[in-house]
């Protein structure tokens, strides 16, 4: 790690690397998931799916299930209210509340395989799977659409009748394409002709999923009180709470959500799933009632990241600079409307300054799962196809490629092709560093075998983050350890990140911080933890809380010394008097004081940050040795550089960096959903759908920028995302540099890398 | 229930009487209590306990336990830190840490039978009771003294020898008085010569047990990090904590207590008992270990009310007027140094405005557990004697004991003997109401049998309450319902009771504020739930984060009216905008205006209320019939009035008031300990501890008076305890009545009331 750009404040504990609060509690395996959820009474559950991707539902007899000894509640659509017509805010996206329904419980037709059309609760999982048995489900199988192409053409089997699109603002019926959003600045047809380097590509991409070790699980009890309590492994407990309002048409207020620890999300665990069955179930039932996925059921029925189609077209004027671009972005949402194809656009060009663009992006439903957020949602397929065309020019125009990001990169005050400006941001730090490190100025070296030959690719990527609502509450116990709650599930060692905003402000040390992350029910609205928002904004409502607690500690301080509460100061952790010299205490000291001036300390911090959370750019380096005998791609080294901000724990920001590398090349190489024509996924297994393991990966090299956001008191930004921007197209530009040909279909496999070379040996 | 004083303010929730929150929960048995708790690898545990009163350990050898099969851990005194000797400030009592430590795990010595010596965790609880069989203990069996005569007695075995008594400042060693404190005011001496009559008398009462029905329980896990957390039946969370930490030599922050429900009180679970000894087995098995007291070891080694002897002299002039008073009350305060002696000299004149008078409180250690709160602690026994002896005054003097209440009523500025004037009090207002109830005004009507005789008593009370520290923190949800969050353990009701005071504040229904009781990491400082201080003070608390609530609304409705947050009006429940007609929105309106008004609202509302609570009298009425063949005394008639300040639930006052009449009437009539020579309980059953049942009581009648309580902004008085105070005299006062004969001694049982009625015939 290297601090490129060192803010002028001094932190004492912001910047540090302590062990992490939760700890032991994970080391020690007494970390509580979803799936160790026990109560008095608990009964499981197990959900009936439709093994087709499209089809009506004629009928469904669940009478021999209902009578099948063991068996304590059957539940179908019927059981579930006719959801209103409501919006849902869920944070990163805005549903129907139909939909939401739907999605959950199939409603009159299934329109993915996998889809829920009935649900079980009995005395245990094998007399509920045994049940799943005895329902007679009578479909009527229906043409279906697979991907963006067979959706968007002429006369397409519609995913749904009464779907309502959106093209440009203009009403569309009877229509796959949810959405067609268009941004555009300046004149691009102008822009091209003052071209004198063209590059288009045409780029594709399979859907990938977050593949999250734990899978989706949900315990309900639904009290005769109408008071439902949810236990789940969520990234939104307060979302979650909004969208079982939604669809089981009950009172935000009615409902309590218990976040468990959650054994990864990567923005797969925001909606709803098992939640509202099991809360069904356990209203027919009067039990508590938990519901577990099986491997299949996740990769079939959850939201992976969509795959697509994205045309980009980029001019260059003979300095290099970029004159035009162009995007056309058409993404399968799944069978229902998606919230990828903004972000997507919003992102596709934010690399680059950019005087005529426009964007065309299009959410077209398909029958398949719903998509839902992955690590930057939207932005690594959109960058895939840009950051392989400014490859390209650089390849044409014979321009070194950080030398070309730095000529063109984009800088506070740019607008983005979506309107807003950007603020600091410290996307020329991240090519800087990248030139500047020893990855770029070494050699590829020779290749380890006369099959194999190497290349090296740079590529960049961009997340804004959000920042929405967070609340924080801190008490002070008399020995000056503070306890601190909160509303974000901690994904990524959040508890770490935030509890030590507050220490910094407090002068203390992080341990003595201790943090709890509580139910719905005991603290303040919390937005989710997804969109790099936690550390940032969460952080930013411990930091107020704290500053209270400072606040009301210099009146205790004045209280003990019988001054003035203005005379009093504070700085690295100790409380003095400006007016009488030798009086001073630490803020243990005044901690213990606290019963004698006053009593107990407590303080809520509330945020409510609007726009986004200030951006973080990231800029990737790899070399690959690709086998021209096998299309394997070995990756040899990989460095990446990413903004910061501020990095509250180096260590988090580096695990959030080597993740997102890891999870795009695994997403670059492998990771593919391999669907039939029946739109059954034919590898729904960890050891079928080829995620990366650590022989994979070499370690990945990082080096942490820290241009400061404006947005933030310490200068952080979120950075959990951006890291999964870069690494397809840096890889596709390496394999460029090391075989002479562009692959522009993800995932590059072998097969695909051996097909390309063969139509390169036959050109 | 009828209303004597209404305050000015119009309330719309306080004063009503809503379903409780927490109804279902319990009704339907699914609230969790401390015996409920599971947990993944936990095991069991049970104590070994003294068989001796006072016996010097000579050797114990754990060896054979510590090899049984099944067995995790063993654990003695050498287990325990030595525990330094710092005072520990338990809210309602300051110990000495060191005696907490070998009151909770004989060192040295057992003082007491049923005093813990080892404990054993295992695999099942009856391997752990196995296990203590294999435990050797050879013990020194010394003398004891179980009575306040014995202890006081010259040359007295001593139950600590290294006890330092404090008498009236002065420093005394070899001694088991623990503290001898004094009151005087006036010249008692020249009261009494201006007195024309005279009366005193010397009482004698038994301890007697608070009786709940859930035993204590706690479950303990110490983790390999060092933090340590422990479920129980606590009415004390943070006591409880600050309790582990003395004892343990921990910081307080490293101790979680996550109170459970609670199955009964009464003041009795407020010390620690089996939480130190879960916490070191677990500490030692690295498991979760679990504790449950049989019914034996609560009587045996709890804390009950302290029995002694209380001696009162009073005088009054021609006129009826109290011209001097004395007290001499000797608590036997068990195996180490109580904290009700001071309570109970405060109390025992508080009804009459006496200008001299003099108070000696003796607190003296003898061979029985350690006693604790019990309702209106050390207040009864002292209160006995004097109300018994006011009632012989009349009988001399001829005086309606009503009128001589009022005649001789403490009031608002009169000094206690302990100095502090009294604030605005209702004394006088429930001697009205007794005088002015119907029960007052009918008459005794003839016995039921020639054998049987009937009499009606009537007698005072009083207990000042305490404030001290309550935080409560209040999330608004977009429907308009709040969250409250509180650490006060409820036992009484006071979910209730503080959730309707915020939704006073708000304007909304008692319904709409969900309250939620949690642990100590969750919340700032909250004292225990005694001294009638919950509804009270963490009422205060609850008013003090409704009005932030409310305030803040009002900036919100500004935002929403654009107008200045000065113009914006709430009233019952609705705000309004001064200069603009029309423009209102209601609390549940306005909350769901949040997100667009700068997000969502969450405050803290911190108490620290000094001084008494106020203070709460009671005036009972009793009529009995007594049988002259057996001695039962059967209750015909029983009326309470107390003075609640403002009633927020009026039927949790009564339910209050009736609880401590029922509770007065057992200690009254049969409840004791019976105890041997050799220190041990001989009636420690529920069968042989005779409790009233439901047979046993009438319907009490309730009359609520409300003097409003300056102290607290609805005029909210702690109601809890007063009304366990005059149930015994107004019985004594009784059965002078029916049988003109004067009971002394407690209980009044009936071979106590046959040889009583002898030695009547036998003079």
């Amino acid at each position: 790690m290297t601090s490129k750009t060192e803010p002028k404040r001094k932190f004492r504990v912001v910047g540090t690397r302590p062990i992490r609060h939760d700890g032991w509690d994970k080391v020690l395996g007494r970390a509580a998931y979803g799936a160790d959820v026990k109560l008095p009474g608990l009964v499981h559950g197990a959900v009936l799916r439709s093994p087709h991707a499209h089809a009506r539902i004629v009928k469904i007899d669940t009478a021999k299930a209902e009578k099948a000894p063991g068996v304590l509640a059957v539940m179908t659509a019927a059981d579930m209210p006719v959801a209103a017509s409501q919006v849902l805010d869920l944070g990163e996206e805005v549903t129907n509340a139909t939909y939401a329904s739907d999605r959950v419980m199939a409603r009159g037709k299934a329109v993915y395989n996998g889809h829920p059309v009935a649900a079980v609760a009995a005395v245990d999982l094998n007399t509920a799977l045994e049940a799943l048995r005895l329902i007679e489900v009578t479909y009527e199988v229906l043409p279906s659409v697979l991907t963006v192409e067979q959706a968007m053409a002429p006369g397409a089997p519609l995913v749904h009748d009464d779907l309502v699109g959106d093209d440009i603002g203009e009403r569309v019926e009877h229509t796959n394409v949810a959405e067609h959003i268009r941004y555009e600045v300046g004149d691009p047809e102008a822009g091209f002709a003052e071209a004198s380097t063209i590059v288009e590509l045409e780029c594709r991409l399979s859907r990938a999923h977050q593949g999250y070790i734990e899978p989706q699980t949900a315990t309900a009890f639904w009290s005769q009180d109408g008071k439902l309590t949810v236990w789940t492994s969520t990234q939104a407990s307060f979302g979650q709470r909004d969208a079982l309002a939604g669809v089981l048409m009950r009172p935000v207020s009615s409902i309590k959500v218990v976040p468990m620890e959650i054994g990864g999300g990567f923005g797969g665990k925001i909606g709803i799933y098992l939640e509202p069955l099991a809360a069904v179930l356990s209203r027919k039932c009067g039990r508590p009632v938990k519901l577990v996925m099986e491997r299949r059921a996740v990769f079939d029925a959850t939201g992976p990241a969509p795959g697509g189609i994205v045309r980009v077209k980029m001019g260059v004027d003979d300095k290099g600079l970029i004159t035009a671009a162009t995007a056309d972005i058409r993404y399968g949402a799944g069978a229902y409307p998606g919230a990828q194809i903004n972000p997507a656009s919003v992102c596709v060009f934010a690399s680059y300054r950019i005087a005529n663009a426009r964007v065309d992006g299009y959410d077209v439903v398909i029958n398949l799962s719903k998509t839902s957020a992955y690590r930057a949602p939207g932005a690594p397929q959109a960058t895939f196809a840009t950051e392989t065309v400014v490859d390209e020019i650089c390849r044409r125009i014979g321009m070194d490629p950080a030398e070309f990001r730095l000529l063109n990169a984009s800088k506070e005050g740019d607008r983005r092709v979506d309107g807003p400006a950007f603020p600091r941001i410290g996307n020329v730090e991240v090519v800087e560093a990248i030139k500047g490190s020893a990855h770029y100025r070494s050699k590829l070296g020779p290749a380890s075998s006369p099959a194999k030959k190497r290349g090296r690719g740079m590529a960049s990527g961009f997340w804004q983050g959000i920042g929405g609502k967070s609340t924080v509450t801190i008490s002070v116990n008399n020995d000056g350890v503070v306890s601190l709650i909160e509303g974000s599930v901690d994904i990524g060692g959040t508890r770490a990140s935030i509890a030590m905003q507050a220490a910094e402000v407090l002068g203390i040390a992080a341990e003595d911080v201790h943090p709890s992350v509580v139910d719905t029910d005991s603290i303040g609205h919390t937005d989710l933890t997804a969109g790099s928002r936690t550390t940032y904004a969460t952080g930013a409502a411990a930091i107020k809380a704290a500053e209270q607690v400072v606040e009301e500690m210099k009146n205790r301080a004045a209280l003990a010394w019988e001054t003035d509460a203005g005379n009093v100061r504070f700085e690295d952790g100790v409380f003095s008097n400006a007016v009488a010299k030798g009086q001073r205490l630490t803020f243990k000291e005044l901690s213990g004081k606290l019963g004698a001036t006053g009593g107990q300390i407590s303080t809520t911090g509330v945020v409510n940050l609007r726009g986004s959370g200030g951006g973080s750019f990231a800029a990737h380096l790899v070399d690959v040795e690709v086998d021209t005998e096998t299309g394997k791609v070995e990756i040899l080294r990989y460095t990446a550089a990413q903004d910061a901000g501020k990095a509250v724990h180096p260590a988090y920001v580096e695990g959030q960096m080597e993740g997102g590398a890891v999870q795009g090349i695994g997403w670059a190489l492998n990771e593919e959903y391999v669907v039939g024509d029946d739109g059954v996924m034919q590898n729904a297994t960890f050891l079928d759908y080829r995620m990366p393991t650590t022989l994979d990966v070499p370690m990945i090299e990082t080096i942490i920028v820290e241009v400061p956001n404006e947005r933030h008191p310490f200068g952080v930004r979120g950075i959990g995302e951006t890291g999964i921007v870069p690494p397809m197209p840096a890889i596709s530009n390496a394999l460029r540099d090391a075989l002479g040909l562009r692959l522009t279909e993800l995932p590059m496999k072998p097969g695909r890398v051996m097909a390309a070379l063969k139509a390169q040996a036959a050109s």
